[in-house]
C-alpha cells in the first residue's frame, strides 16, 4: 500500500489512477491551473470529463493549492502534465517533493538546446531540482502502448516501467500491476523514453492516407491506402530505432512496447493523426495549426518541431548524416515550412543493399 | 520491354500486371485449373472478378493449356499461385521454364520437413527443377506491404525485389517501377522472404481485439482494444525479427518493408484477421475452419500450422529454446488444438531487463 499523487489530471495520469487505486493504494489527483474544471467535476460528480468515466471512489481530487500538502508524505509522485507544461511542473515539484520519494513520469517528449542536443523530459523535470534532492529521488517513467481510456475500462494493456534502479521499478510495478494492466520493468531508460518520444513524430504521418483519400473523394472506396501507410510506418520504425541508438539506448527497445508497439497504437487515431489527415487533404499545416485545430495539444507536432530543428543543427555540426532520418526531416518541412505532401520516397530505405 | 508471364491469376499476380503492363511490357496472365472463371471473365469483359477491376487492355489472359506456349519465350515468369499450390506450380513450371529466364515469386510462406527444418517457398518451387536448369534461372521474389487492389488502382506502394543477383534485381525492378509503385532491391533474400512468410502468423492475432469487443457487446464503445493489439504487434515484431535471424537473414530486414511494414498492412484487415476475430469472440478455431470460413484460403493459419509444428520439433532437438516465440506457440495451440484465447502475457517481452 502506498500513497500516490498524480500531478496533473489529464487523461493519462487519471487513467493510471484506476489500476493503482483498485490495488488498494491511496491515490490523489492534483489538478494544474488548467485542470480546475476537471477537478471540480471529479469532486462533485466523480466523473473525469475528458475520459467521460467515473474515477474509482477512493481517489481524492485536489485543486493546485493543496498540492504541497498532499505531496509532502507521498511515496510516489507522477508527472502527468503534457509536454508543454514540463518546465512549469518541474519548478513546482522541485519545491514540493521530498527526499526518498519516487517520481514516475507520464509526459513524453524531448527538448533541444541551441546546438541541437536532445534531452528527455524526465531529465527536464529533474533539472529544476536541487542536486542533492534529485539524487535521493528515483526517476522513473511509464512507456508503452496505452490509450488512456482503455486502461480505465480495464482493457488489456502492456507497458514498461523504466528507470535506473531495478528495485524501485519492481516496487512501483507492484503498485500498479493488475490482471489487465501488465507491467514489465527495464533499466533501458534512455531507449524507452526515446522511443516513446519519437513515436509521436511518425504518428502524424499515419494521417496522410485518410486525408489523401478524402481529397480524392475515395474515402468509401474498396481500396484505401494501407500500402502507403505501411511504407511510412516501416520507414518510421527504421528511424525510431536509429534515434534510440543515437540517444544511447538499446536498439532492441525499438522493437518492443515503448517502440513499435507505442508507434502502432498512436498511429491508430487521435489528434496527431487527425492533424496529419488535414495535411493529406492538401491543407498547409499553418492553417491546421492556426485555424482548424487552433489550441489543440499536438504532441506529435511538438516532437517534430523539436527533433526536426535539432536534426538540422546536428547535421550542420556533422553529428548526424544528411541522409539519415529522411521522414522526420520531411515532416519537419511540412509542419515548420508548409511543405506540400510530396513524399520523398527515393530517400527512404537507404540501408537496403 | 520484356515479356512477362504471370502463372496463377490470383489478385496479387494480377495486380502486378498493372504497373508492368503500363510500362509497356508484354504481360500475359495464365490461370491455373482453379482460375478458369477468372480467365474467362478477363477474356470476355476485361474484368478480374476478385479484384473487381478491369485489367489493362494490353494484358493477355490464357487458360492453363496455353501455359507452355506462352512461357517458352518469356523473359520473366511470376509465381502467382497461393501457398497451397506451390508444389503443383513448381512441377508445372519445371517442365515449362527455359534457361536464362527470371523467376519472380509472389507466393509467401514456408514448408517444414519432419525434423522441423523450415524452407522458404521459392526454394520449394526450385526443388522441382532440374539442377542445371535451376542454375541458369535467377530466383527472385517481391515482398513488402501490398494490398493487391491498391496497387491496381495506383495507390502508392513500396516494395522490395529480393534475390541473390543484384543485376537481375535491378533489371526486374526497372520493368515494374512506376511513379506509384516504388521498388527497392535487396540481396537479403532469406531475411525478406522469412519476414514476408512469418508476418501472416501475427496478422491472425490482429483480429482478436475486434472479436473480444463483439463478444462483450462493446464494438461501438468509445474505448476499443488498440492497447492489446499494439502489445501483440510488438511481441509479433520481436518474434519476426528473431525468425529472420534464425533463418540466416539480416536482422535489420525485420524493420523494413518486408518485415514490420508488411506485418502492419496485413494486420489492417483481410481473411486472417477475420479468422482471428472469430477466435476473439470465443469460437474454437476448428469451428471457424470447418464451418464459418470453410474453404477460405487462410495463409496466416497455414503459416502458423507449419511454423508452430516446426517450433515444437526444433525445441525437442534443442535448436530453439522453449521460451522463444511464445506468441507463435500460443497461436499454434489455438489453431491446432482449439486452445481458448488465454493470452500468455507473462511469457512475452522476456528480453527486457
Amino acid at each position: 500500500m502506498a500513497k500516490i499523487v498524480v500531478f496533473g489530471s489529464g487523461i493519462m495520469g487519471t487513467a493510471l489512477a484506476f489500476p493503482s487505486a483498485e490495488n488498494g493504494n491511496e491515490v490523489h489527483l492534483v489538478g494544474t491551473f488548467l485542470d480546475r474544471e476537471i477537478i471540480e467535476s471529479i469532486q462533485t460528480t466523480g466523473v473525469h470529463p475528458n475520459l467521460d468515466l467515473k474515477v474509482p471512489e477512493s481517489v481524492q481530487a485536489h485543486q493546485l493549492e493543496e498540492a504541497a500538502e498532499v505531496i509532502k508524505d507521498a511515496d510516489v509522485v507522477m508527472g502527468g502534465v503534457n509536454s508543454f507544461g514540463v518546465e512549469w511542473a518541474g519548478e513546482q515539484l522541485a519545491a514540493m517533493m521530498q527526499p526518498g520519494q519516487h517520481f514516475l513520469c507520464v509526459t513524453k517528449g524531448m527538448r533541444a538546446d541551441e546546438d541541437g542536443n536532445l534531452k528527455l523530459l524526465p531529465d527536464v523535470y529533474r533539472s529544476y531540482f536541487d542536486p542533492k534532492l534529485a539524487e535521493s529521488i528515483t526517476w522513473n517513467a511509464v512507456v508503452g502502448p496505452s490509450i488512456a481510456g482503455e486502461v480505465a475500462v480495464h482493457h488489456d494493456t502492456a507497458v514498461v516501467f523504466t528507470g535506473e534502479d531495478k528495485e524501485a521499478l519492481e516496487y512501483l510495478a507492484g503498485l500498479y500491476r493488475t490482471d489487465y494492466y501488465h507491467v514489465w520493468t527495464s533499466t533501458d531508460f534512455v531507449g524507452h523514453e526515446t522511443g516513446a518520444a519519437t513515436k509521436n513524430i511518425y504518428a502524424f504521418a499515419a494521417g496522410f492516407a485518410d486525408g489523401l483519400l478524402r481529397s480524392q473523394g475515395k474515402e468509401n472506396d474498396r481500396y484505401v491506402m494501407y500500402n502507403m501507410g505501411a511504407a511510412l510506418f516501416a520507414q518510421g520504425q527504421k528511424e525510431l530505432r536509429s534515434f534510440v541508438k543515437f540517444m544511447g539506448g538499446k536498439p532492441e527497445t525499438a522493437d518492443g512496447l515503448g517502440g513499435v508497439g507505442d508507434m502502432f497504437v498512436t498511429s491508430m487515431g487521435g489528434r496527431n493523426v487527425k492533424a496529419g489527415g488535414y495535411v493529406g487533404e492538401g491543407i498547409p499545416f499553418s492553417r491546421v495549426r492556426d485555424e482548424l485545430m487552433k489550441g489543440v495539444t499536438l504532441e506529435g507536432v511538438a516532437a517534430i518541431n523539436v527533433v526536426g530543428a535539432a536534426l538540422r543543427k546536428l547535421t550542420e555540426r556533422g553529428v548526424v548524416r544528411e541522409e539519415e532520418y529522411p521522414l522526420c526531416r520531411f515532416l519537419y518541412s511540412v509542419v515548420a515550412e508548409d511543405a506540400p505532401l510530396d513524399i520523398p520516397w527515393e530517400k527512404f530505405f537507404a540501408d537496403l543493399s
